[in-house]
Formats: structure tokens, C-alpha cells, sequence
């Protein structure tokens, strides 16, 4: 079920920074530099791994997931659609919502998306750069099948395997794949889940 | 020095909304939705205009320059960078900072990167989705600046002509792409300048 991309573990281990409480950063390529080409990359490979899943649109939520979001959605050649974080500024219309927690920041945050643009009957790739507890794409698969659509599945860049997230959703019947399993991170070492 | 894209002047008569207080909304291919095909093809032209401008990196601004940067970069084969607003949390070390005037929102606020992105003696290429005012492009070439690179220009999807950003930083001997200018936004009529 989960397939890793090789050479997305050796860019987490050649310039992937692991910090105090188990956060890693990787800045450097993927969610505040972004290496365009290693992007596109990784966009072909979520397209493979969906290609039989009959995805109508992507959804992911800002900031970090656009970049692997777009990268997809040009390779699968559908619409992407990114839910805003707690801002309803600017925004018209008919507003989905979902709640999201945060671990990260100890928050709750409200997530929006018009409604228009996350239409009924259709089947929606949910996207985002890191899966820890699970809490965003929950949020976006609420948001889902309020609309009267459904989840084609959940793609990430990078699963901390040490949290409940995947896990979690895959045992609920998601297809979950992500690029990237980190089994563990004890203090610099960091080892990759394989299945 | 202009050249507009007559597919995304089509684009915006098509599905471009226009509400009080001269805001364009093009929520359904630029900014929330994105049309990743129609995004990689403006991509593709902004590389098409650099092509000789030497173009080392490119630097845009959280969140909806994002996937128009990114679009670009690809085409570019470059490394892209955003800055963040208002958040210092989880970006460790020395970071660029640059204040920037919404007129939409009425404040200040603060854009930051971290240094190690933005390295010096770079031609770097500024993106963003809309040109109005032009204090964004004029935040991020401020950082360019203390960076020690050099601007290669300022490439975005539309300008407002009408107000005074594109011209002023035209003026000041930035080279500015816009991908459409519209002249004019009467009621619903609304005018693109051509040259």
C-alpha cells in the first residue's frame, strides 16, 4: 500500500533538520524554499498513485500543502482548490467550515472553503505536505463530503509514523499514501518506515 | 515592454467577478481555485519573458503568489522562495524582514525570510498574483536588496493600471511583467490596457 519515494528520503536526510520535539524541518525544499523540480517530481508520483482513482479536483489548505497540491493537480491536469485558515476577508458567498486542531501550536483553527468550488459528486484528492496526528486532512475530508462529494484518497510528502495520523485514518478506510514514512526520530537519527 | 496574455484577459471577463471598492475577484482559477493547466501555461510565459534575464531564484509572498511562483520556477528549472507574513514561529535563524502596506486590509504588515534563501549575489525574479499598489514587490525587493542580490524584475498574473503601483515601480527602473493591465474597472465594465 504505501510506496516511498527513494529520493524524497535522501533529500529528508541530506537537509532535513530535526529540532527539540520532534519537529523536522525541511525548509530547504519543501515549505519555504521549494525546489521546483523536486516538487514536480513528487507531483508525478501522487498522479501515478492515484491514476486509476478517477480524481476530479484536489483540496489541500494554506500554506504549505499548495506547492505539492499544484505539483499534482498540473500532472493529473484537474482544478486545485486551497481551504484558508481562519480568514473569512474577501471570501463571498457560501463558506464550508471545519474545525482543525493543532499540536503543533496548541490551537484550534477554523478552515474555509466556498462552497463553489468544491462541488457535489465528484472525487477529491486531499494533499498536504506533512501528516502527523491526521487533524488537516480530517478537516478536509469533512469538508468533503459535506459538499456531497467523496475522498479519493490522501496524499502526503511526509508521514511521522510515530503519530496516530495515518494509522489512524488508513485503519478508518482512507487510501493514505504518503512519499515519506519517518518511523522514528530519536534525538539525530531518523529511520524510514518500509513496507 | 508589455505584452498581455490574451488568454488570461479572456479568462478574467469570463469568470471574474467585480465588486465595490474596485476589487477584482478571480477566486475560480487564480486565487482559491486554481486552474493548475492555465497557471503552468502563464508560468511557462514569464520564463518565456526572463529567458535572458539571468534568473537565479525567484521570491514571492504568502499565500496566493504561490502557486503562479511556483509555476514559474518550474519552467525556470529554479528554486523558489516565499516569504511568510506576520510569523516568526518554527523559522529559526537570521531572517529578512520587510513591512508592507495593505491598502485592502488598511494595516502594516510584516513579511519575513530566512536569510540562508535568499543568498547573495543572485538575480532573483519577484512574483506576485496581483500588482496594485505595489508595496509587496516593493517589501520583497527591499529584502532582494539587503540580501545582496540584485532584481532581476517583477513578473505578475494582472495589474491594476489604474492605480499607481506598476507605473511607479516602472518608473524607478524595475522591469515589470504583467500578464494583463487592466486599464479600467467602470460598474462591470472592465478595460485592459494593451502597448
Amino acid at each position: 500500500m504505501v510506496k516511498n519515494l527513494k529520493s524524497l528520503e535522501e533529500k529528508i536526510l541530506k537537509e532535513g533538520e530535526i529540532l527539540p520535539g520532534n519537529i523536522l524541518k525541511v525548509g530547504s525544499f519543501l515549505n519555504h524554499q521549494i525546489d521546483a523540480d523536486f516538487m514536480m517530481e513528487m507531483g508525478r508520483e501522487i498522479a501515478r498513485l492515484f491514476a486509476h482513482e478517477k480524481v476530479d479536483r484536489i483540496l489541500t489548505i494554506e500554506t504549505s500543502g499548495i506547492p505539492l497540491a499544484f505539483a499534482a493537480a498540473a500532472s493529473l491536469h484537474v482544478p486545485m482548490v486551497f481551504a484558508k485558515k481562519n480568514r473569512t476577508g474577501n471570501l463571498s458567498g457560501n463558506l464550508y467550515t471545519a474545525t482543525v486542531h493543532s499540536y503543533t501550536h496548541g490551537v484550534d483553527y477554523t478552515v474555509v472553503v466556498e462552497k463553489k468550488y468544491v462541488p457535489a459528486g465528484e472525487r477529491v484528492l486531499i494533499i498536504d505536505d506533512f501528516l502527523a496526528n491526521g487533524k488537516a486532512l480530517t478537516g478536509l475530508s469533512e469538508i468533503v463530503t459535506m459538499a456531497g462529494s467523496q475522498v479519493a484518497g490522501a496524499a502526503v510528502a511526509i508521514e511521522k509514523g510515530f503519530q496516530q495520523g495515518g494509522d489512524h485514518l488508513r485503519r478508518h478506510g482512507m487510501r493514505v499514501e504518503s512519499l515519506a514514512i519517518i518511523e522514528s526520530m530519536d534525538g539525530n537519527t531518523l529511520t524510514f518506515r518500509h513496507e
